[in-house]
Formats: C-alpha cells, structure tokens, sequence
C-alpha cells in the first residue's frame, strides 16, 4: 500500500521534521509548475461548481482528449484506481507486475481471482478473455516505457477489459493511448498529477474513457468532492507549457546523474533503464533494508521493493531528485559498508 | 442534487461573477475561522501523512469523541454519505423527509427499497425492522433541533442500523448522539465541516461509528484523498475555540433579522421555527420559482425546495447570511408583487 516510505514515521523515529528527510522513496517531482502566491483570490465559501469546468478546460487544454471520450475526475490517482474497479468489479483480473500494491490491495477487496503477468519474464502472456488488464506505462517500480500498439490489439482481441495507467507518462515524450478509446470502448486511462507536477499533497487525478463508460463511473460520485483551493492551483498549474519541457530535460538530465551515483557506488548489480523519474537498482549483496539502516544517519529514506509482485528486497527505488540530493546520496554511499 | 442553488448557472444567466451573487440559497456560514494566511507553509511535494493524524487531533480536541469509536474521514460530508450507504448496502432505507437530495438519489443508484417517513406528519412512525434509518438533525430545510433519546431507542429495538448527519448541529446548543455509539454499534454519525467553517471549497467531512464499523468502511478508502491545503486549513479552523461560541451567538442573531425580514415582506404565510443558519418559509401565494424570478435583478439567489420529499414549491429555504446581506434581501422583498 505504501507509494514510498512513510516520510512521517521515519522522521519520527529519526527525531527530526518530515521537511528534514531526504525522501528518495516517493516518486514526486522536486520542482513545481506554481507556488503557493496562485491561492490568494480562492473564494472558500461557495460550494465549487459541480461540473468541474474550469479544471476540465485546463485538463483539455493540457491534454488531447478526442471527442467521445469524456473525464471523470477523482481525489487523486489512488481514488480513481478503487473506484473504477469498484465499478467495473472484475472477476478476472490481469495485472502485469512488478506493480504499485493499490492494485492488488482493492482486487483483494473486491475478491477478483488475480492473475499476475511477469512482465520481465514474458510481456504478451496468455490472459483469460474477458478479463480485465491493468497496465501501468512507463511501469513502476523500473520506469520501462512500453510500446502499446501490439498489447493492445492482443488484449483487444481477447475481449478484455483494458486500464492503462499513465501516471508516469509526462516525463516521457511517448503518446497517450486515449486516441485508442474512440476504437475500442472498454479502455480506461488514470492518471495523476501529483508525479508530474510535484505535489502529492494536492488530490487530483482523472480517468479518461468513452463517454457512456464515464457516465455510469459517475453514478457512485458525490455532487462535491474536489477542494477549490487544489483545483485552483491545479488549473494554474497545467496553464504553465513551459513547464513541460523544462520537467522532461530536468528529470532526463538529473536521472543521469542518479545513475551515475547508483553505478559509482558499487552497490548494484543491475540498474534498470528507467524513463522515468525513477530508478530501480539491484543490490550485489545484502538487502535494501541493510542499506535503509546505513543510510538514516543522513535521513536518507529509500524504497525497498520487496512488495511488488516479482521482486525481492535486493531491489531499491530511487527517485529522480535536484542535483544536491543526489550528491548527498553519492556521498551517503561511499560510508555504506559492502 | 442540488444543495443551494447553482451559483455558476445563475451568475452565467444574469452575466455577472459568481462572487457577484447574494447567495441566500447555501447552508454556508458567511464568515471563517481563519483566513488563506495560514497556508503559506503548506509542503505540497510530499504524500500527506496516510493516517491523518494531525486532523485527526484536531478533530478530536473539538469534539468529545468516547473511547471504542473511531473517525473515518472524507473529501466531504456528501462522499461520505455516499460511501456509508454504497459500504452497507441496505435492503430498506428509512428516509426521515424532508431531507435533502443526496439520500434519496444514492438510495436511487443502490436500489434500495426507500420508506419515505414524513417527520412534520408523524414523527415516531412504524419502520421496518432491520431496516437503515436515516435522519438529520438538526433538519433540513427547515432547522428544527430533534431531541433525539426516544426516537434512537424505538430504531434500536427494531435493530435498525442508524446513521444521524449532524452536519448542522454545531449551530446549536445540543449534545451529539456520538455518547450513545457506546451503547449501539450500528450507529454512524456523519458530519460536514463546511457549514460551520464557512468553507464548502474545503472537502472535509467524517463519519464517527465504532472502531469495528470504521475499519469496516476503510477497506474501501484509498491510501490518500484529502488535500494537504484543505486539512491544513482545517486544522487550523478547528483550534479556533473562540469562533465557536461566536458563531453560535452571531447566527442566533442574524436569524433573528432573517426572520424578521421574512415576516415583514408579508410573502409567508408560514415560517418553520429553525435552530440551524437558514429558515424555510411557505409563500401565501405564487410559487418559489416565480419569488425567484423577481429577485434576480437583485443577484438574489434562493432556494425552492420542491425537490425535498414532502414539499413543495410553494418551500423556500434562506440561508442566514450577513446583515448587509439581509438589508438587502428586505429591500428586494418590497419591490416583489405579491
């Protein structure tokens, strides 16, 4: 269930503030698109408008989204996730792991019979028709980036029902497969803000699907559940393009630099060839937790990755952070005993 | 569906700004506990603390909460609604009408077999045993403050599962039936922090039950929902003690004026005697609609309450609002033909 450490007890145990750890365990972009300064004018009394406009328009502006298909939007990316397979209730469901636990956790919940497809082992696997895919492109905990056509056209052809995760998709420059709903009307795409535009402390996050599709998710929807003070910065947010390209360069350049701390150091046997704003290493020895321990007196909090599907606790995440982080990271390593 | 009427609607309609609006038709509090000041240092990178423990605290240290009940919060008192019911799944749902809309229509999509209880006609009615109760108090439309001790004991001995929305009870001097989860574990509160607050932008709300029903219902809840900006915000509403009494004294007062207003246009034959921060009235004659009509030259929004069970549109709800506010509501009044 935990996207990264939990940065609030491990301050706790560390006796320091949250603010004080140097979190490389959650995916989240350092840098942001707005400051706070775009909150000054939110009118606080009044229920928000119900239809979501102004932030659909942004959502629009920001995306291409083809006509058919319309928005549902939720309190984040995790929300979206439970309540679409609260709606669809699947009883067979593919999820191609390694994966984040949310998946399993409310399949779990719902009592579907999982069936997980190692997609290191074999990508296009033999799924049960009629079943419903979960895939998450680029993938997490490793940031591979997919080529979707064929996946598609072999899980269409099987008749599933078929959910991209794409909440990791802005940092890459790699097409969206929302064009692909006006073909086939059982594919859902979730995404969250939250990675790209670095504040995981705002909740939004939306799925896109054809239109009837959204119409019956937006069955089980409050009238009300978005903040006006995230909406705002959110639409602020997204109206800044610039912002963009700059993330992309950014996050490529200082990805490099994270792999050259990961490589210098020693530790790792593998380093996976992440596209996004992640990293996933393999430790030559010893366990992630070990290196965890080693490296809390710099408060540094890391992602071992023993809970997901397929993987084990030699395996640590590492997210793209600004350029001192990981120096400091760099240096943290050269005092981690082999 | 609607709470109030639709501001953003209305406003597009008479092509002026939503803030431009005398919006008499939102059960909101026109004034807050504290102001936008107290976000500047709000951390929006990070995932907010997954078990919300400072809002928790706060909630606490405001209201007494006995040992063995527990809080599940929500992006509002309507999605908690929603989940409550989409989490129990009753058979038989008994609606205590008048009551606002968001009961009905989830009861609608549950297909629930709905027992419409006219509270004005009878108040202690036969319900069907097992059945889910749903009252609010104080009540809506028309604030009228129920005391509470009989009606729990005749649900309970039919083992009904009870489920009371105080969302507008801190306008009141009166205790919260929270004391009695103790005694009967199929007993939910739900609660709206935006009515008090002054703040329907913010998305808080929770839901008290016992410890077993709460871990019941957070199955279902993803790992995060609520904003990092609306719970700081509400933290800080929350620790705001003095406001409480204020805003008790205030309403009290302002209703008073409301009153008077109502009374003095001579448009009502009738004005229910509410203890919350609106007051419904019954017009002589003519219907809402056409009172509505006449008031939108004065950016008068109200609200007719011909879509709550039991009345009509004869029904007009106005939300206690600021004495300037009200001076002009009586001066609209005079130029309404009757």
């Amino acid at each position: 269930m935990n996207h990264g450490g939990n940065i609030y007890q491990f301050a706790r145990r560390l006796g320091c503030l949250p603010e004080q750890v140097l979190d490389f365990s959650a995916n989240i972009n350092p840098v942001q698109a707005v400051d706070l300064s775009c909150l000054q004018n939110v009118q606080l009394t009044p229920y928000a408008d119900p239809d979501y406009g102004l932030l659909k328009q942004a959502i629009r502006q920001r995306y291409p989204i083809p006509s058919g298909v319309d928005i549902e939007l939720y309190n984040g990316a995790s929300a979206a996730i439970f309540a679409l397979l609260r709606s669809l209730q699947p009883k067979d469901l593919a999820l191609y792991a390694p994966l984040y636990g949310e998946y399993a956790h409310i399949a779990g919940e719902l009592g579907c019979t999982v069936h997980n497809v190692n997609r290191f082992d074999r990508l296009v696997s033999d799924i049960p028709e009629h079943s419903t895919v979960i895939f998450v492109n680029p993938s997490t905990p490793d940031g591979q980036l997919y080529e979707m056509q064929e996946l598609l056209a072999k899980w269409q052809a099987a008749d599933c029902t078929i959910i991209i995760d794409e909440s990791f998709l802005d940092f890459c420059q790699a097409d969206s497969v929302t064009e692909h709903i006006a073909h086939y009307d059982k594919l859902y795409v979730i995404k969250s803000l939250s990675k790209f535009y670095g504040c995981a402390g705002i909740r939004i996050g939306f799925i896109l699907a054809a239109t009837a599709a959204i119409k019956e998710l937006h069955r089980f929807e409050p009238a009300w559940k978005l903040s006006s003070l995230d909406m705002t910065y959110m639409q602020q947010a997204l109206a800044n393009t610039a912002f963009i390209e700059q993330t992309r360069q950014q996050t490529a350049h200082l990805r490099g630099l994270l792999y050259q701390a990961l490589h210098d150091s020693g530790l790792f046997d593998k380093i996976y060839p992440g596209q996004a704003n992640f990293l996933l290493a393999r430790l030559a020895s010893g366990d992630g937790y070990q290196l965890q321990g080693q490296l809390e007196a710099s408060r540094i909090l890391i992602r071992v990755c023993d809970n997901f599907e397929g993987l084990d606790k030699s395996h640590v995440r590492f997210a793209v952070k600004d350029e001192r982080a990981i120096a400091q990271l760099a240096h943290s390593f050269k005092n981690v005993k082999k």
